[in-house]
C-alpha cells in the first residue's frame, strides 16, 4: 500500500539543472549578501566589519557512516559544525558556500534530502548560501562547507591569548557526542552480524543520538557574551575533544592547565551509555569530540558575570608556562592532560 | 647511484602535525589578512570594499588523473582555478583557503610537492593562505579551494548584464587545454596498452599541455581593464567551454547571440593536434573546456578600447531575446550553438 518513492537519476538533471533544482528554495536574509548562487563568485559587502572564513571537509567513510546517517541530519550537520567554528572567533555567521562530490549511486532525491538538512540549519541560524560547486564523484559522497562570518574589531578571540590564572569554562556537556557514535556502531555491527535483521535497541539514548547526528552550534553562548560585556581571553569549538582542544590554546598561548574530574559537565544520559559500553563517562568527555561546544577562558575577575550564563560549568584554570596540563581526578590524584582525541589522519 | 628519495606516512605527523609542515612556508601579504591559518577561522578586514568569495571541488579520478599530473602542478591549477572565477567578477584575489582529503597511500613529501604548487600560485597571484582543513580519504584525493577576493562597488561584473548589440569578446586562445587532455589521454592509453612500456611523444605539444596541467588566470585583462577605464557588462571565465559558457551569460541575460568561426581564437599547436587527433580544432575550441580565460560583453562604443588591449578577440556580439545562439562557420553556414561542455554530472 505504500508509495513508491520516486527515484530520478542525477544524470537527468545535469550540474546546472542540479544546482539550479537543490539552490532554488533558498532565501537570501543578510544585508551583507549582496550576491548568491549563480554567477563566479558570491558577493558580499562587509563594510565596517571584519569578517571571518572557515572551511571543512566532510568525507563519506572517514567523517559520516551512510548506513546510519540520515542525508537530512548529515547536511544540518555539515553546516553546524562549520557556523561553530566562526562562533569560536566570538563572530557571527552570515552566509555558507557548500560543494558536494556524489557518485552516480545517489538520486536527485537523496540530493534534496541533504539540501533539505542544509536549508533548515540555514533558516536556524540566520545564514545565507550563496555559492558551492556540485560535481562528480568516483566513490561516495563528499561535502564541504565554507563558513563565512562578521566580526566586530578588537572582540574576535583566537587560541593563543589565554592568560595566567584564567578560568577555563566550557559550554553545555561533553562526550554525548561520543556515545552517540559507539552506541550507533555497535547497532550496525549487530545488524550486519544478524542473519535476521535485529531491529536497533536506541530507545532512552534518543538525547545522545542527537548530539552524534543532529549537533548544534553555541550561537546562545555568543549572545550571551555580548549581553553580559564578555569578551574571553581565549576560544575553541570542541571539535577533537576537551583534551585535544584544551592543548591547542595552552600550546598556542604557552601557558599550562590545570582541569577537574568533578567539574567536567556530562549528561546522565551519557554517563549511563558509557557504563552500559564499559567506557568510563569521564573519558568519553575528555577524549570524545565532536562535541560543538565552545571552550573558552577569561579572567577570574569574571567569576560572577560567567556564573550568570547559563549552560556554563567552569572546569579550572590557566597554569603558567611549564607547570603541565593537569587533569585532577575525583580521588585527587594528577594526571597528565593527552592529545587522544579523534585524529583523522590516523 | 641515485639517491633514494625519502617517504614519510602521514601517519607519522597526524593531522595537527601535518597542517603545521605544509603551511609554515607561507607569508601573509596582504593587509586585508588579519589572522592565517591556525586558528578557527581566518580573520579578514575588507573594510570599505566588497568581497566575492568562490569554491571548487577537485576530485581524483574526475577532475585529475594522477597518473600523468605531476602533484606540483595540480596544487597550481586548484588555486588558479578558483582564482579566476574572481577575477571573471571584475575582482582582485586576495586569500585562499585549501582543504585537502587524502588516503593514506599519499607521503608527506607527495603532500608538500602539492603544497609547493599552491605556495607556487599564491606567490604568482599575490594571494595568502589563511586556512582550510587536512583529513584523511577512504581512496584518492579531494581538494577544495576557496578564494576570497576585493571588488570596488560598482565594479562587480556578473553573467547577467549583457546587453543588446555588446561585442562579445574573449581573452587568450581557446581548446588548448581540450587538446593537451586528448593528448595524455592517448598517451597513458599507449602506455597501458604496451607490454614494453611506450615512452610518452609530447615533444612539441609543451604549450598545450601546459594549458592543461599548469593553467594561468587572467590577471592581466583585469588589470587592462583597470588602465584603461573598462568596465565589462557581462563576465565568465570559460571553464566548461565557450559554447556553454556564452550560453550561461545569454540565457540569463535573456538576450541572443551571434559568433563567428573565423574570429575564434586558436593557437597553432592546438589546431595541429587537433587534426592529428582527427577533432575540428573549432570544436575543441567551442566545447573543450578548462580554458579558464575571460569571456566578456561591452558596448560597441569601447570597441576602439578593447583593439587597444593584448591577447583579446572580439568574437561577435549580442542579439536580441528569441534570436537564438548563432555560431556562423567559415562557409558562411548557421549552427545552433549548444552546450556540449563538459558536464561533471554525466
Amino acid at each position: 500500500m505504500s508509495e513508491k518513492k520516486k527515484v530520478t537519476p542525477l544524470s537527468e538533471l545535469g550540474e546546472f539543472g542540479l544546482i539550479d533544482r537543490l539552490t532554488r528554495d533558498f532565501i537570501l536574509r543578510n544585508k551583507s549578501s549582496l550576491k548568491g548562487v549563480g554567477d563566479d563568485a558570491a558577493l558580499l559587502d562587509y563594510r565596517g566589519k571584519e569578517m571571518v572564513v572557515t572551511t571543512d571537509l566532510l568525507v563519506e567513510g572517514i567523517h559520516f557512516n551512510l548506513v546510519y546517517t540520515p542525508l537530512k541530519h548529515l547536511g544540518y550537520k555539515a553546516v553546524t559544525v562549520n557556523l561553530s567554528d566562526v562562533y569560536a572567533m566570538n563572530a557571527t555567521p552570515r552566509q555558507v558556500l557548500v560543494s558536494v562530490a556524489v557518485s552516480g549511486k545517489f538520486s536527485l532525491e537523496a540530493m534534496e534530502e541533504l539540501y533539505g538538512g542544509i536549508r533548515l540549519a540555514c533558516e536556524t541560524y540566520g545564514v545565507d548560501l550563496v555559492g558551492g560547486d556540485t560535481t562528480s564523484s568516483v566513490t561516495g559522497l563528499t561535502l564541504s562547507v565554507v563558513a563565512v562570518g562578521e566580526a566586530e574589531k578588537g572582540k574576535t578571540v583566537y587560541r593563543n591569548t589565554a592568560r595566567l590564572n584564567d578560568l577555563i569554562c566550557v559550554s553545555g556537556n561533553l562526550g554525548a557526542s561520543y556515545m552517540g557514535l559507539q552506541l550507533l556502531e555497535r547497532e550496525r555491527r549487530l545488524f550486519e552480524e544478524s542473519s535476521s535483521g535485529v531491529q536497533p535497541d536506541i530507545a532512552g539514548h534518543e538525547y545522545i543520538l542527537s548530539r552524534q547526528l543532529k549537533p548544534e552550534a553555541r550561537r546562545d553562548i555568543i549572545e550571551s557574551f555580548r549581553e553580559l560585556g564578555i569578551v574571553p581571553h581565549a576560544m575553541i569549538d570542541i571539535s577533537d575533544g576537551l583534551s585535544s582542544d584544551l592543548l591547542h590554546i595552552c600550546r598556542q598561548s604557552s601557558q599550562g592547565c590545570r582541569i577537574f574530574q568533578d567539574r567536567i559537565p556530562i549528561d546522565q544520559e551519557t554517563a549511563r551509555a558509557a557504563r552500559e559500553m564499559n567506557i568510563e563517562p569521564f573519558i568519553a568527555a575528555l577524549n570524545g569530540g565532536e562535541d560543538y561546544e565552545l571552550l573558552f577562558t577569561l579572567p577570574l575577575g569574571m567569576h560572577d558575570r560567567v556564573k550568570a550564563m547559563k549552560d556554563v560549568s567552569m572546569i579550572g584554570h590557566i597554569t603558567g608556562a611549564g607547570t603541565g596540563y593537569k587533569f585532577v581526578t575525583d580521588q585527587g590524584a594528577e594526571m597528565e592532560l593527552q592529545a587522544q582525541g579523534w585524529n583523522a589522519l590516523d
